[in-house]
């Protein structure tokens, strides 16, 4: 039976609450930042799986634990994660570490409420708001829609999802049944999430139409324009074109404006998505690559990414100012948005989303934006740019280093060319045993804890690394040292 | 163009970095944890919203501001923010702030990954395995699969997805055009996420099928089998039924072993919707409520909502050995899942999902569970229990409260009547008036900040309040609290 008395441990004894999160804040300084964004340190600490289950003790089990194994199981769990605030982790499109945006992140962990009504977020509904309404501004918007998703990939199912119901209503309520066939139009650079988004959402994986690229991974409008009038002459009906600014693997930016005009002509929804390169917006030097983004009717930007606002930070902006958004989601739950509020219901975003509860992700760019201020973020961007093009220029220099393409954006990708490879280019086995070098490579980075850059096979050519410059702290020393350390792994093979 | 130098402001600079957080961690412990969870502050400061657009001046700028100007907006934010850890925040099914679970959080924000590659996300990959594995056996399974989403909302729709790939796997390729018509059954207390979910994944509301429920709120197995009969006879192809245990409002558990019997005869997946009730199987003397859960073939299961792990930690269980989540799921993006990676690529867990990055979730429960132990949460849930039943109990002794029904579960639904409506049951304008009521009761206690609780209308019923008793704080004294308060603010009405 209930008592006065609240329960043991933690719960309802503030001191000691904060005692233990005073701790391990301490623990998080000294080993996740200090330590975990220090060059000298390791990016990474390998451990086979079976010898990292040990040493972690993973098991969950009836009895609690004392504090000090508590704060020992924090730091043990820092201790083996990888450092991605790393001046050396080069191996996602997300790296370091920005303290504003860190700070956001602990209040809203902290503040711990969902985005869902004006009631319970007060401050977090009228702020999305206004980092959505900066961000379209960015997009060439003086009006429009939006919400912050959980990822890129969800972003991009939104736009998929609100192009159908514009095009057809009924779907919400009869389904693709009542229908006719539909197509969607993608470049094969385009993220895999498109094709993962046309599965989930009924379409089917056969509705992605997939569009040629050119050599640099650019789609090519005119082979866009000729899949529309297959698709046609199939009987399927087209409704979206979902271009891409910022490629995964090349960084590519889609030709928005000749893009736009085959939308205009032909009636479809553009998506733009701009999970990747929709920062360079902030850029005015840069901001050419993604020409005509304005004209799109969707854009999916993650701040997360080359902002280093943190996981996750993803925007799905819209130009629609129909209220689409909750027209095409909304179900007016009566116990969560009841119409007889005492404040203006409009403020009740949450049936905007296919979410029920909604994390906070507006905060964490919101502070890094008022520290920074546009101009501060600009420089990142045009700092990255100017890393990349060093990157590359120092590439040529060097005898083992071969680009894939002079890059456009800050995807830097390219052969490490061992010593007994060079030259040999031409050889029949040539490609393949290339191939084979990326691997033993990344093995041999991974375990040393050195440094982390991922690679991958694409199309027909066989493993090459993808460096990746986003991390705001890098500086030319840290370009200096992925060669030197490439070398230095490499100089046996 | 790049010089060696990091930029301004806290790139680079750990020095600075540290120091904004430590400052910044201050006041999170001031004015979020110690005011946030203490019962003599206010658990809200409303603000009209034009008046708190002013005071939060939320425009993104051009400048950056200065460390002292961002410090002074973050206690802004958490002096407007709503306190979801206070012992009067009643309004929501999550509440409360465990300091364990805020640790976790706090590490997880710090390390910034994403859980798809064993690469990027060792110690996470292995521990969500870890804690899936456990939740699977309160389910009662000794195997399965699972994986974390972004919210309740998101499993429930995985659940219908996953159903459908099983019963056609053709859907993934050749969508829903190439199927059947397909029926899908929950109860009319359903969660309404289940409608969304059938509207984005393209099946269409209309597919939904609404069972009857009792007056308690719990699915009638007989009216779910005529329903199947029905649907059947109508053409279509029944393949999924969604139990609740723990309904949103009334919080009733549907009668799990009469379900499952059904949809053994009929062939049908079972999935329950345990977002709410889940955490229910920690407890010994109040799991019966979920009895025939190991039947189930998925189930959606919540730990931030009764275990006040904090948002989001939404947990999708499978009995699945197959591999379904990966099959159903996997599109084998070739620059993420390298198939010749120096590990076993089974580790890399991030094909299960239709998202690409995806947030850690698992160690803020992992590590509120090692310090608790299952002892310290099931002690937690069985004073949720008690606490609700010490409530209704008092309120049976004081004249203005009528209860909508006894709870089975932490779900206190109940009707304050204001000294003038008292005794006036039957009278033509009774429902109407008491409708009227709480609204005018829940702006009071909103603008006073002394407490927040939700209320809704539900089918024919007028609005009524649902007390959610889950913060694992509370005290007998926070019930009384809100008695005395509901009569304090009610007292003139």
């Amino acid at each position: 039976m209930a008592d006065s008395k609240p329960l043991p441990a933690l719960n309802g004894n503030p001191a000691a609450a904060e005692a233990l999160l005073q701790e391990v804040f301490g623990i998080v300084v000294d080993e996740a930042i200090r330590k975990g964004t220090c060059a000298s340190e390791k990016v990474c600490e390998w451990k086979e799986p079976e010898e990292l289950k040990q040493l972690l003790d993973l098991e969950l089990r009836s009895q609690g634990e004392s504090q000090e194994q508590i704060l020992e199981r924090c730091r043990a769990v820092i201790r083996y994660s990888v450092k991605t605030g790393h001046p050396r982790f080069f191996n996602q499109l997300f790296s370091g570490l920005d303290a504003h945006a860190l700070a956001g992140r602990i209040i809203t962990e902290t503040l711990n409420t969902s985005q869902y009504t004006y009631e319970i977020a007060p401050v977090f509904v009228l702020m999305e708001e206004e980092v959505l309404k900066k961000l379209r501004a960015l997009v060439g918007w003086s009006s429009g829609d939006g919400v912050f998703c959980p990822g890129g990939s969800i972003s991009n199912m939104y736009a998929i999802n609100l192009a159908r119901y514009q095009h057809f209503p009924d779907c919400k309520q009869r389904g693709l049944r009542a229908l006719p066939p539909l197509a969607l139009f993608t470049s094969k650079e385009c993220h895999y999430s498109i094709k993962k988004g046309a599965a989930f959402l009924g379409l089917g994986t056969d509705s992605v139409r997939v569009v040629k690229a050119d050599e640099r991974g650019r789609m090519v409008p005119e082979d866009l324009e000729q899949h529309i009038i297959m698709a046609e002459a199939e009987g399927a009906v087209p409704f979206l074109v979902s271009a891409t600014a910022g490629t995964t693997v090349l960084g590519a930016f889609d030709p928005l404006e000749a893009i736009a005009d085959v939308c205009q002509r032909h009636g479809l929804w553009l998506h733009v998505d701009a999970a990747w390169g929709g920062s360079v917006l902030l850029s005015q030097t840069h901001r050419h690559l993604l020409d005509g983004i304005q004209r799109a009717d969707s854009v999916a930007w993650n701040p997360h990414k080359l902002l280093a606002a943190g996981l996750q930070c993803s925007a799905l902006l819209l130009r629609d100012t129909s209220n689409l958004l909750k027209r095409c989601h909304g179900a007016q739950a009566s116990y969560l948005f009841q119409q007889d509020k005492f404040y203006d219901v409009a403020l009740d975003t949450g049936d905007k989303v296919v979410q029920c509860g909604r994390r906070v992700d507006c905060l964490k760019l919101w502070l890094m934006w008022k520290a920074q201020g546009g101009q501060g973020l600009e420089q990142r961007v045009d700092r990255t740019f100017a890393l990349a093009r060093y990157l590359v220029e120092e590439m040529k220099k060097r005898e083992g280093f071969e680009l894939v393409m002079e890059p456009e954006f800050v995807n830097v990708c390219f052969w490490f060319v061992p010593p007994s490879l060079r030259g040999q280019r031409g050889c029949p086995d040539y490609e393949e045993r290339l191939s084979k070098v990326a691997p033993v490579l990344k093995e041999r980075m991974v375990k040393e804890g050195s440094m982390m850059i991922g690679y991958q096979p694409h199309g027909t050519q066989g493993n090459f690394f993808r460096m990746v410059v986003a991390n705001p702290s890098l500086t030319l020393a840290d370009m200096d040292f992925l060669l030197d350390e490439l070398e230095r792994l490499g100089q046996d093979l």
